[in-house]
């Protein structure tokens, strides 16, 4: 294993935070690398439209988003490192990056590896992702104006997602394993009053049938396993979401969730490591504004690098 | 003048960050006008090649990034209003808005009229701009890799992006009308160690020079108004900004310069108006930070109106 010269920054994810970390990175002549672990383009890659990314085609596929992606870091020469970072240390004020293949030293990090939202596990879901299946309403929700949609979940995040679909979709179910939701009181409130919003409560989802997209779900009830079929166009699976953080454990302060907490100049409770898009604590997990925390989050490392901001 | 009823939200802006808002606003199912008065794209229109938005091509142009965002418009069949707001005014918890042409009231505004780079107002200026003359080194600094620049200010800003574009280009040239710089001593103190940056006090700019890009300046000595002629590739002006918000003065709380204080989730001093974009007192004026804060703006008003906030 060789021991490469210090570079001034490390990024690692290369979905779209990341890369746009990266562009920036570049763009300021700071010296860095950029790892990613599977297929550039991160989440991305499970979405089938992007309609709310302003400057690209509505309809776009995420697989088109993330080829566009590729091609930004190709024409500015960047060739991100195809291998999974395993540990990380900090030590004498440097990053300490270990992969199965090498060790890197760095001066500085960002963190941009994503969050995964957690899934059901169950027939017909991998297959009609983005085919009816979704984990996002704010991304997805339009393409299901005056159709039947539900919501799986009982938190706070399905009780959010199934207000916002209620102003958009005919009809929303709200599918969930207990025989109360876990959302806050005021949200409850909300659900309740929505003559559009119906509760199926002690009921899982055994499978979702449709062949180029969804059309029902198979219920089952939780108490006496009775099957029930239930016709729609949408499913949102709101059950969590997972940040790929568990390398950060113990070295950086991270919420309840496992989510890094940052600074408004996305500066986590390292001085040397910075965070930007799903993997951080935030309150919008969106494409546009996890591309905007890349461009920060390098900004940001320019100025702890050089000194000075770059104001405009 | 007609009275149409209260729609939920008003935007006043069409440059990228009120696109965005407009996007996510629509998507959130909320009623709302989005007013421009000039031409759709806002400062977008002065960019040459934009090659630092996470996946748009590299090389795209000012204009057609405006046309891709008019496309978004028109595919959420939003129309912009082609009016320009005279005034406003906060009255039974709505906002007024009146324009030549008519009276409009709203529930809550999102501003977005963004920001305008002051000009040297000399010959060359405005047809060599996007051909060399540029008001953004973070933007176009890199175009000028290994080439001679001149950076026209003595601010801070001035200053910060000398030393920015010291890293990238082989030679600075750092041009101010006084006898020092205005700039922050630290600045100044790393302007002077930068063997690539030559200051020269004293001087304006008459003229700057060339036909299909910038060859030159011609400036001029403010004491003897000799002349002299400066060879370069590149002239970042860096004289100031001026915010386009003269119509929130006395209504909202702005900073000395005109910029619009806003909270995180970019709140203006006004519980009914949020502020996204140039328009705003922010660190980093980018086209991606600006298309991020429209849609944060948009889903601040959305928790606003409806109660809750939509969380992924």
């Amino acid at each position: 294993m060789s021991q490469a010269r210090v570079k001034e920054l490390a990024i690692i994810g290369a979905g779209i935070a990341g890369v746009s970390a990266a562009i920036y990175a570049k763009r300021s002549g700071l010296e860095f690398d950029i790892f990613e672990s599977k297929a550039l383009g991160g989440q991305l890659l499970l979405m089938e439209n992007i309609d709310n990314y302003a400057g690209i085609p509505a309809g776009t596929k995420g697989f088109e988003l993330s080829e566009a992606l590729s091609r930004n870091l190709s024409g500015l020469d960047i060739e991100p490192i195809n291998q999974e970072i395993l540990s990380i240390k900090i030590d004498k004020d440097l990053i300490w990056l270990k992969s199965q293949e090498n060790n890197y030293t760095y001066k500085t990090l960002i963190i941009a590896t994503g969050a995964t939202f957690r899934r059901l596990d169950v027939p017909g879901e991998s297959q009609l992702t983005g085919k009816g299946v979704s984990y996002c309403a704010v991304c997805d929700g339009f393409f299901f104006k005056g159709k039947t949609v539900a919501v799986i979940g009982g938190g706070n995040t399905a009780a959010e997602e199934a207000l916002y679909l209620s102003d958009v979709a005919e009809k929303v179910f709200l599918v969930h394993r207990r025989d109360q939701l876990r959302a806050l009181g005021y949200l409850q409130k909300e659900i309740f009053a929505k003559k559009n919003i119906e509760i199926i409560f002690g009921h899982v989802v055994e499978k979702v049938n449709g062949t180029t997209k969804v059309d029902s779900l198979i219920l089952s009830n939780i108490k006496n396993g009775e099957k029930k079929p239930l016709s729609l166009q949408g499913v949102f699976i709101a059950i969590g979401i997972t940040p790929a953080t568990s390398l950060f454990s113990g070295l950086l302060d991270l919420d309840d969730s496992g989510f890094i907490l940052t600074d408004e100049f996305l500066q986590t409770s390292s001085p040397l490591i910075w965070a930007c898009g799903d993997c951080r604590k935030r309150p919008l997990k969106q494409l546009i504004t996890a591309a905007s925390e890349g461009a920060i989050a390098s900004l940001s490392v320019y100025k702890h690098l050089r000194g000075h901001y770059i104001s405009a």
